[in-house]
């Protein structure tokens, strides 16, 4: 068994994360506030959702996205790349990592976006990984900022009470040591492709085509469906990661899932076999930050010491699609 | 010399393409045609945009893009990952590549979207590239679809002349002989990123708010100040591509640009220091189809038999951001 822990000292990718940042909206908007806006009580929504208060973000997606980077870039060298993985774009073209630059005020360094839905980050993680292994980037900044109470169907409460807004970043350089992503998977099985949509805003419903709703402009989620498929899929997606790693659940410190819900974040300890403590739990508080919420909870756990270097952590969800993903890294 | 150029058989990421496919829509539209719906004449369609005919696709574009994959995979084993690489999606979530997959009959393969807006396929297939040098991934799709003509502002006939739809693809497996990506650059400058625009369809003018008007759903291009700024920087890109790889512009056997416009296809030869026969120019029959153009120039290419194993090829454009990107390509 030794042995082939130590497998684990060579990562697929040496990076260190020596950049964290965060925006959350100062506004909060409580479970009370929100319950006459989508016709049920107090309790229905923390109790369906699990969601006690979101924040309501009264700036863009750039510029929220803007601030978690300078967070995470504090007093180091500027980046030499940008990958926003964000859920929902500022607009259809360009893609929004050139507003968060020109945010910034950032010009000539190459950025781009990444689209996996709720995964982006994980994705966008991975391919920095690989140009950090491959040299071609060495202080890489990826960024989720997500505005999703903007895309809320307030006659669909079940959706309307899960979204939040936030912005993460984090700053990623090469590292010498054992740290990095030691392993990583991405799964997408489009039979659950209907199960979380925003049909509108590109060349399906076009804003301008007359059959266009108003609702196909907002978000909508078949909770109970994408719950039963997920569960099934993330549990065996878990049990490959921790087997093909030779490791065993308690070695991970912290599991950081996309915090789809309050159920969806406490299946991991009752049905996945992992310690209530060792769940990374925030949608109580910040709701389904869509992107931002794996990065966003990361942030926040790296805020409060809850990992430390060495450690393992563990980023896991699933997303619209039906995705799944997974990222285990050696802090 | 000699020396220095036994350095391109060392390509930063050795791949080969191994299946190119497209989907080119079977219905043209003409300048006649198009000329009465943006009220200017047959002739100033021609003379300004470039552009004879276009394809208006009766499909969309995650059909499109699941028609050229199929060509590109062709007998060949089902990809180990897709990467959608085009400029509009087919609506907010989940992303596009999803349903290409959907339409496929893919299940459980992982897949996302790069977006980079005209240069999302080199964007894409750098990070393909990548991929194939870590070993990460050995079958990958890199899949552009695009249908600019959903989103043309027939009152601003200057890009409503430009636009056309079209999807391409490659498939690309590691390479064991000289094969691959020799060099590859990305820069941003959002300085030009009001120059090209679809500014509805997100957070910033969403297609529920009040404020959003029928024109922000729409392409709108600033062609001047697009080839204003994209010249001076563009020819310096070249350059130093050209510099760093001590190689010369003959050495080149076929520039393939994105197809911006007529006159920004011919700048590569007429300011750009190439021979006109080393451009690739499809722009007067099929416009600028965005992502899709680089990749459709390049399918077509090959099946023109225009370059062949040995050959460099050299992709290089610009796009919404305002960015630049290159890729010099061993085949």
């Amino acid at each position: 068994m030794e042995g082939n822990k130590s497998s684990l000292n060579i990562p697929k990718s040496k990076f260190k994360i020596t950049g964290y940042g965060m925006y959350l909206p100062p506004l909060v908007e409580s479970a009370e506030e929100l319950a006459p806006k989508i016709n049920k009580t107090t309790q229905w929504i923390i109790s369906r959702a699990g969601v006690k208060e979101r924040r309501v973000s009264q700036i863009d997606v750039d510029k929220m996205g803007a601030l978690a980077i300078q967070e995470a870039v504090g007093d180091k060298n500027k980046p030499d790349l940008i990958i926003n993985a964000s859920g929902v774009p500022k607009q259809v073209i360009p893609d929004t990592s050139v507003f968060m630059q020109k945010e910034i005020g950032y010009s000539g360094i190459p950025s781009f976006s990444v689209h996996a839905t709720c995964l982006s980050f994980i994705v966008a993680l991975n391919i920095a990984g690989n140009f950090i292994k491959s040299g071609q980037y060495k202080r890489i900044i990826v960024v989720s900022s997500d505005r999703g109470t903007c895309g809320r169907n307030f006659t669909e409460p079940e959706s309307a009470a899960l979204l939040g807004d936030a912005a993460a970043a984090i700053y990623i350089e090469p590292s010498h040591d054992k740290s990095g992503l030691i392993d990583y998977s991405m799964e997408s099985f489009p039979e659950g492709a209907t199960f979380t949509e925003v049909r509108g805003g590109g060349t399906n419903l076009h804003p301008q085509d007359p059959k266009t709703m108003a609702s196909d402009n907002l978000f909508t989620m078949n909770g109970p469906k994408i719950f039963k498929m997920a569960l099934d899929k993330v549990y065996v997606r878990i049990n490959k990661d921790i087997d093909q790693n030779k490791i065993s659940k308690s070695d991970i410190k912290l599991l950081i899932p996309h915090q789809a819900s309050g159920k969806g974040v406490r299946a991991y300890y009752q049905f996945g076999g992992f310690q209530k403590e060792q769940v990374m739990d925030i949608v109580k508080s910040t709701g389904n930050c869509v992107a931002a919420s794996i990065p966003l909870a990361m942030v926040m756990a790296q805020k409060k010491a809850l990992f430390s270097e060495g450690d393992l952590i563990y980023l896991v969800g699933t997303g619209a699609g039906l995705s799944i993903a997974s990222a285990l890294i050696k802090i």
